[in-house]
């Protein structure tokens, strides 16, 4: 072999501590994103290429979304996506801080909208650090100049290179230099900065730097301790739900009157939602036999199947459950026009997985505004976003299940855990509470709904969503 | 409870015979698709309503693709999204054979065309059903007049009901309704016909005659006996790839030269491609430490990391292994313009499945037809598909697996299989053989790269690569 120069030998040095990093990954089953931003987007796709050269790529998956990909769906959409699972590794290219820095260049992002972007892109990070997920973040800078420069030679080469687009410089250019520097520190989640690298033309030589930084920070958790100290709900149900159960009968005339008037005007709601591309999420939540399968299929019953999808939400499986617990709804965000009903949803962190002790307090206690940013993501796409909690009775439940066990109809729908939970009713009761105050928001809000009469309960929800899409749609 | 009607307790029977179908589906770990088409589509829509009404919706997932949704994907692709994994049901509304039947009447789709689509609905459903999928097909036919008076009602309820479009009522003209007829039978995979049922204005009536066909067929399985006997391909290699191995070396200057003009060149095809929504499919197969990854780091070292994806082949995660096997390469399929490279692929099932017998003879004998359908659907969306066997000699990999041991760049790469697998190295070759000369068509060829030699292999991979591409882009 001949002599290899310096910068060879520290290159080869760093590709095995960039395959023993990764290898950690894999041991201490954590997972890893490397963001590559900047104003140099040539640089960033030869930075990425160079990455999957030298890592393993069976772990590795790239995110690189299009600029204008996807623009019914929130912006954080295509990133949540390719979110890794343990043990696994992905790099960002089209990042969420350079797409938003050429939104803003342009002039199509400002002001309050602006703010909101930054603020969300902070929590995006902040919430994959929380949850293990070590965030090592480059920006490729590169001067206008050296960039208008190396564009040109790329696209000399053999006259079959890049073609130079005026986005491709939009960055360079002096003042958006400062304006990236505003964006980069205002969107960046706490102790999780950007890591300025010299983009420009000697890519070996840049490469090498940005690869040492990624195997200094790679596997590095920046976990943040939360400002003040996590207040745990705590004590007895406070009354608030344990009043709103019963409600006076509704007789079967009427109920069938008032449901088939009901459905109609969903049915013509979500065509019309369906023409003018309105998204809904409608989540129902609430005890075991509430009643809330009942209320779906009566809330779906006359709508075009084309138009809407029941998610159940089970138990979560191993690709789920090596990541975060939003993930596999994030999966689930409608698509334009479409309706998504969940039956119990992403509450399971702040409901079950509490009460049960599946999360830790942390965990659980941090949830809270993880689902509102959630839920505000969605309704920022302009989403209809309804949560309803059918609310039954200790009795009332206890007659169901008892009603459940002698019909042949209904019994597959209990399971041996119905008994279990039941004896923990205070505690599930104490956590609705909790979650329906921490997490009404104006744009997302809680309807309770009184479910001792389910015929009550289900025209009661048909109305609240015919309501949530009517005064957006009328 | 007062006296029930008859059809009331029909229906009833008829719910409690649904739900024991669903759960022998559990117990005995099968999947079914039930199929809703027909020139209702009211009805499609409100019979599928009943069914998850029925049916425990846990295990229930309702696939219904718009009619235009996907136009740049295959037409099957919506529906191997939802293929339901063992233990499951998928609804589908929306279907195959009602969508083709709307192209032929509106004359979208004739002669040629037209007999090939309902070719590839044959396959389709004959390869659901060979894989132990049970496959129920319910046709709703409703007389043009009754459809009339039932959509002006629709229309009427309440001033906002379904809003009739002059496409609800074209498959109910009398001549479509022979139309239809035709393509049943043309498009239906064998001993999987179409089950006729009325549709019209009693719908109570309609569900429960079709839910009594659906509670009879699901669960069977009309398996397809092979007309010919499967012949099994045996004996020894026939020499055919052995001699294909070694090329006089590319000393590495002209190698360097070569290999940045060809990425150029790529990189220019590539971007005209994403330009275009050509999309290309590029697989890469053969003997372990052939250089398939150096190739495919090469391939794709110089494009733009927004145009293209690099797909491992690892073992099959427990929700892939419960579905057909091209599941999860059907769900990989690239979006419009982009460049979906594989490294190993579905042909593992006709080469590790084949010789370690995880798949019986039978399944992989029947899998070489299956995946030229795969491919040819593939292609007549206009896809380039491309599939590049790297061929070295026993010797070769003995030096390359040695070479791997003591590099610690590339000792990951080998794992405790790989001395074991290169015992099989006669079976191997075989089934290479016997896959290229099975699945090299027209419309997806196989290129045979000599790989002895690592440098001369990534320029041939990538000159095919061009060549591909090129023909179809200058």
């Amino acid at each position: 072999m001949a002599t290899r120069s310096a910068l060879e030998r520290s290159r080869s040095a760093l590709h095995l501590r960039l395959l023993a990093a990764q290898r950690r990954l894999v041991t201490k089953q954590q997972s890893a994103v490397i963001v590559i931003g900047g104003n140099d987007r040539l640089a960033a796709s030869e930075l990425a290429n160079q990455l999957t050269e030298w890592f393993d790529s069976r772990t590795v998956r790239i995110c690189a979304p299009t600029a204008h990909a996807h623009p019914k769906h929130p912006f954080l959409w295509p990133y949540w996506q390719d979110m890794p699972a343990k043990g696994r590794l992905t790099i960002v290219v089209g990042d969420w801080l350079t797409r938003t820095a050429v939104q803003a260049a342009h002039d199509e992002l400002s002001g309050d909208a602006l703010r909101v972007r930054l603020k969300s892109l902070r929590t995006f990070e902040e919430l994959l650090a929380a949850d293990g997920t070590s965030v090592v973040k480059i920006w490729l800078e590169t001067s206008e100049k050296t960039l208008r420069k190396r564009l040109r030679e790329a696209e000399d080469t053999d006259a079959e290179g890049w073609v130079v687009s005026p986005e491709d410089l939009l960055l360079a250019k002096h003042g958006n230099l400062s304006l990236c520097r505003a964006l980069r520190s205002q969107g960046s989640g706490k102790n999780l900065p950007w890591k300025v690298v010299m983009g420009g033309t000697e890519t070996k030589h840049r490469d090498l730097s940005a690869g040492l930084v990624i195997a200094a920070q790679m596997g590095q958790v920046s976990r943040r301790r939360p400002a003040i100290a996590v207040k745990k709900p705590s004590g007895r149900p406070r009354g608030l739900l344990e009043s709103a159960t019963a409600h006076p009968a509704l007789d079967k005339k009427g109920y069938s009157q008032q449901m088939a008037k009901l459905q109609a005007r969903l049915g013509r709601l979500s065509r019309l939602a369906a023409q003018k591309g309105l998204s809904t999420v409608v989540v129902l939540e609430g005890p075991d036999a509430a009643g809330k399968g009942g209320a779906i299929r009566r809330l779906c019953g006359q709508l075009d199947a084309a138009h809407y999808q029941v998610f159940p939400t089970p138990a979560p499986t191993p690709e789920e459950k090596a990541r975060h617990y939003l993930w596999r709804f994030w999966n689930k965000v409608p698509a334009p026009g479409h309706l998504a009903v969940f039956d119990r949803s992403w509450f399971g962190r702040v409901m079950v997985e509490r009460v049960e002790g599946f999360a830790k307090d942390a965990e659980w206690a941090r949830a809270y505004a993880e689902i509102n940013d959630f839920e505000a993501r969605l309704a920022e796409t302009g989403m209809v976003v309804l949560k309803l909690w059918i609310n039954i009775s200790k009795e009332e439940q206890l007659r169901r299940f008892q009603a459940r066990e002698i019909s042949p109809h209904k019994r597959h729908k209990m399971t041996k855990e119905d008994y279990r939970n039941r004896k923990k009713w205070d505690d599930n009761l104490r956590a609705a509470e909790d979650m329906i105050a921490r997490t009404d928001t104006p744009h997302a809000p809680w309807v309770v709904v009184s479910g001792d009469d389910k015929r009550y309960a289900r025209v009661a929800a048909l109305k609240a969503v015919c309501r949530a899409l009517s005064d957006r749609l009328d």
